[in-house]
C-alpha cells in the first residue's frame, strides 16, 4: 500500500505521526550509539510465540530486547519498557529517565521490541501483507511481554524474586497500563506516560485531538489560530484552478504535481495538519532531534510567523506565512534543499506506518475528526464506512470499532491498581488519556507546560519545573509500589 | 482416539470425571425438562468469533446460551454462569443455588455454553481433530464470555447498566475467577466454586487429589483405607496370570477380557480409582442422580463393605468386598445387569472427554499421580515425557505446562478483588483450591463436611449447616458488591 499520507483516511496520517518519539533516524541510533550510551546494555533474542491464544500453528519468531544490567543488584526491581509502534532502539535512545531511574532503584531495564516492528518480524521479515499481518494485535504483543518476563526470570540468576515495573509511553504507554491490566501477577504497576487509552469508541469526542491542539496555537497566540483556521478556505479557493494549484506548488515547494489526481486537496492539508499537530505534540521547551530538527517551544516559533495580521494584506501573504510556519516542523534547518516530497511519511523509517495501519484498522480504532469550528481546522467528519472500505481495500481486514473497550474495559478502571497515568498539558493526545483517578490506587499526574511522554525523557536544564516535579513524585510511587510487593507478595 | 479411560494417561480419566455435575443424562434434561424448571428460561443462540486474538480468519460458530429472567427488573444485575467441559443444560438443571438467589437478588441469570462442547461447536460440529480443535483455549472461552455479555448489554433494554457477576463450579469457577481477572470491567466479582486454579505446574504435590479423597475414606474408617491400599498389590498378583485375571473379571463382572493386550492391569486399577475419587468428589449428605445414581454419603457406604477385617480370610475375600464397595458408585440401583464396561466413560455422555483431553494436552496440564503409601492408591509417578507422547499421538499438540501460571498468574492472586473461592473441605479438587484470601478483597469459604461445588447445588433438608451458612454469606457478599457497584462505578 502506499503510504500512510496518501490513505484516504485522515486517521493514518495521525497514526503515521501517533508516537512522535524525538531522535535521530534510526541509522543513527543503532549498535554503537546504544553501547557508547551505557555499557552495559546488550542486544538480545528470544524466540517468541505467534500465537498465544490458539494451538493452530507452531511459528516462532525472533524477538528482539534491549538489556541494561549497570545498575542492578540481585533481587533489585526489573523496569520493563513495552516497546511501541517502532524500532526499539528508537526507544532506547529516547527514554533518558529509565536511565535515570535504574541506579536510584539498583534497576535492570529491559526494552522489548513490539512485534512486527523493528526486527522483530514474523515470517523471516517477509512481506508483510494480509496474509502475514493478522497476529499483530495488542493481546499477543501483551502476552508476548508477559512470556519474556516469566523468561528473563527463569534464565537470570537473581531475578526471580524481583519485582516488575512496566513502562511505556504513547502506544507503549497504553500497553504498559493494559499489561498491569490483564497481567498483574507479572507486573506489580505500570508507568504509563501520554496514553489515550479512552481514544476508542465514543467515549470522547473525535476531534478533541484536534481541540487540544488548537489550545495549545491559541496560548501561543490567539491570532496564530485564527490565521491557520481561515488558511483552508483560501486553499480551497486557490485549488479550484491550476493556475492557484501551480501557485501552491511553487510557494509551498512541493516536489508532486499538485491536480486531483495524484495529490488531492485533501492530501495536502492532511500534510500540513500533521506539521502543526506534530508540533503540538512535541512542543518542547528546549531544541529537539526529531525524525525532524525542530527549536524549543515549536508552536510558539511557528506562531511567530503567523501572528501579525497586518502583514496579511493578501490571501497570498496569508498562505506565504502558513508555509513559514509549517516550515518550522518541515525544514527547521534548511534541510529541504529543493522541494517536499509529501508522500513521505512525516515520521521517518523507524516508527512501521503499515504495520501501525493494520493495528489501527483491525483492533484499534480511533475516530478522528476536525470541524474548523471548535478546532482550527477544517470540515473533516469521522467516516466509518469510508474507514472500513479502506482498510479492507488495504488489508483485507475489518475494523471491530469497539474491540479495544471490549477487551480492556474503556473509563471503568476501578477494579485495577498500581498504574501511573501521566499526561502534559499541551498533548493532544491528553484528551484521550486519563486524566481522572477512579480510585486512590491509581495515580494520575498532569504536568503543565508538558507535551507528549515529556517526563519519559532524560532531565534537561530547561525542562518546566512541572515536570521535574512528575518524575519525581513517579520515582517516589515506584518505589513505594516496590517496598510493598517486595514486604509482602509472592512473586513468579 | 479412544475413550479417555484407554488413554495411557492417568489424568484422562481424573480429568473425565473432573466436573462431576450431578444430574440425569442429558437426554433427560434437555428441552421440555428445562421449561419444567423454570418457565421464563429460553435457549438462544450468538454468532461467536472463532479467534478473538488474530485476525487470521473470519469463522465464527453458533454459541447457545440459556437466559431466565422470570424474576429479572430492569436494572437488576445479571448472574452469568460460565459454562464448563460439557453440555450447558446439564448446568442449568444442577445449579439450583442460581435459581434461588435470583429472586433474591432480581437477578437475571444466563448460562453460556463453552465453545466446542454441548451444541457450541466451531466448523458446523464436524469431527473433533488437530485441524478443529486448536481455538479451544480457555483464553478464547473468557472472550466469548465477555463478548456476550457485551451483547447481551446492547441488545436486551434496561442491562446496560447491570452490574454483571460471574458464577461457575470446578472449570467453570476457574473460569468464573479468571472472567474477573481478566475483564474486571465487564464482571464486577465471581463465585468461584470449587475451581483449583493452583492445580497447574508444581504449586502443589501432584497427589494432593489422592490425599484429600484418602482422607474422606479414613474419616468414614481408617479400616476402609488401609483395605484398599492393600487391594492394588493383591491384585497385581492376581493379574500375574490368566486364572487370576479371569477370577478378576468373573468377580469383577468385566465385559472385557483382560489380557495385558486390550484391557491393561493400569486400565482396570483406573477404573478402580476413578470410583472411589468419584465418589469422594461427590461424597453429598443425601441420594444424588448423577450420571450414575447413587446413596447419600456414598465413601460411608461404600465402606461399609471395607471396614471389618475378620471377614477378610482371604485375598479372594478382600477383592469381593472391594468389587462391593466400588459397586456403590458404578451399580447402586443394580442397574448394570450383564457386566461393566470399563471402557465407558465414568461420567456418561454429558461431558465432553475428547474436547476435555485436548484441553489438558495444550493450555491446562495438571500433574496428577499416586504414591500409594501418603494416599490409599499405588504408585503411579507422573510422567511428563509419556504425557507429552500421549497427546503428541492424540492431537499433535505439545503440553505448555507453565501456559496457565503464566496466563492466570498461579497464586499471586493479590492484586485482584471481589471474588469468593468457595470449597468443600471433603472434596479431593480443594487441594487445588485457594483456600487462603490473598487480601480482604478475596473471600475465601471453606465448607465442611462438603464435597465437589455442594453449594452451587439446590437447598436440600440434609444440607449441613455448614453449606446453608456458606450460601447466605455467598449471597451477603454479592449483595455487597452490587450495590457498591452500583452507587459508585461506571457501567458498560
Amino acid at each position: 500500500m502506499g503510504r500512510s499520507l496518501y490513505s484516504f483516511l485522515s486517521l493514518f496520517l495521525h497514526l503515521g505521526v501517533f508516537c512522535a518519539w524525538p531522535g535521530g533516524l534510526i541509522s543513527k541510533v543503532q549498535g554503537r550509539d546504544l553501547k557508547a550510551k551505557n555499557s552495559l546494555c546488550d542486544v538480545k533474542h528470544f524466540t517468541q510465540k505467534l500465537d498465544h491464544f490458539s494451538f493452530a500453528r507452531n511459528d516462532t519468531f525472533r524477538q528482539r530486547y534491549v538489556i541494561c544490567q549497570e545498575h542492578w543488584s540481585s533481587g533489585g526491581p526489573l523496569l520493563f519498557y513495552t516497546g511501541n509502534e517502532g524500532d526499539i532502539m528508537l526507544f532506547v535512545n529516547n527514554t533518558g529517565f529509565l536511565f535515570e531511574m535504574a541506579p536510584q532503584l539498583n534497576a535492570m531495564i529491559v526494552f522489548a521490541e513490539h512485534r512486527y516492528y523493528g526486527q522483530s518480524i514474523p515470517f523471516d521479515g517477509k512481506t508483510l501483507n494480509s496474509t502475514t499481518l493478522p497476529w499483530l494485535t495488542s493481546t499477543q504483543a501483551l502476552a508476548d511481554y508477559n512470556y519474556i518476563i516469566h523468561h528473563l526470570k527463569r534464565t537470570i540468576p537473581g531475578l526471580k524474586q524481583s519485582p516488575v515495573v512496566a513502562v511505556g509511553g504513547s502506544y507503549g504507554g497504553m500497553l504498559a497500563a493494559w499489561m498491569r491490566m490483564k497481567y498483574p501477577a507479572t507486573v506489580i504497576g505500570a508507568l504509563s506516560s501520554s496514553a489515550p487509552i479512552l481514544q476508542f469508541g465514543n467515549q470522547i469526542p473525535c476531534n478533541t485531538f484536534a481541540k487540544i491542539a488548537t489550545q495549545d496555537y491559541k496560548m501561543a497566540s490567539p491570532v496564530c489560530v485564527d490565521t491557520i483556521r481561515r488558511s483552508w478556505t483560501i486553499m480551497e479557493d486557490f485549488w479550484k484552478d491550476q493556475a492557484g494549484r501551480d501557485w501552491l506548488k511553487d510557494n509551498f515547494r512541493v516536489c508532486q504535481i499538485l491536480d486531483d489526481r495524484k495529490v488531492k486537496l485533501a492530501d495536502f492539508r492532511l500534510w500540513l495538519f500533521s506539521g502543526w499537530t506534530y508540533m503540538a505534540m512535541t512542543d518542547y521547551p528546549y531544541p529537539t532531534e526529531f525524525l525532524k530538527p525542530m527549536p524549543g517551544w515549536p508552536v510558539k516559533a511557528a506562531c511567530q510567523h503567523l501572528s501579525d495580521l497586518c502583514s496579511f494584506k493578501t490571501d497570498r501573504d496569508l498562505l506565504i506565512a502558513v508555509y513559514k510556519g509549517i516550515s518550522v516542523y518541515y525544514n527547521y534547518t534548511g534541510q529541504v534543499k529543493d522541494c517536499f516530497n509529501i508522500s513521505d511519511s512525516s515520521t521517518g523509517t523507524a516508527l512501521g506506518d503499515t504495520q501501525w495501519d493494520y493495528q489501527a484498522c483491525s483492533e484499534l480504532v480511533m475516530p478522528d475528526c476536525t470541524d474548523g469550528k471548535t478546532d482550527m481546522f477544517y470540515y473533516r467528519p469521522w467516516n466509518i464506512s469510508e474507514y472500513n472500505r479502506e482498510c479492507h481495500k488495504n488489508f483485507a481486514v475489518k475494523p471491530d470499532p469497539s474491540l479495544a473497550i471490549r477487551e480492556y474495559g474503556g473509563r471503568d478502571l476501578v477494579a485495577h491498581s498500581n498504574i501511573i497515568f501521566s499526561n502534559g498539558k499541551l498533548d493532544p493526545w491528553s484528551g484521550g488519556g486519563v486524566i481522572k483517578a477512579p480510585s486512590k490506587r491509581i495515580k494520575v499526574i498532569l504536568i503543565d507546560d508538558a507535551a507528549h511522554h515529556l517526563d519519559l525523557r532524560s532531565s534537561h536544564p530547561d525542562d518546566p519545573q512541572s515536570v521535574v516535579y512528575a518524575r519525581k513524585k513517579e520515582i517516589a510511587i515506584i518505589k513505594k509500589w516496590i517496598i510493598t510487593a517486595t514486604n509482602s507478595a509472592e512473586y513468579l
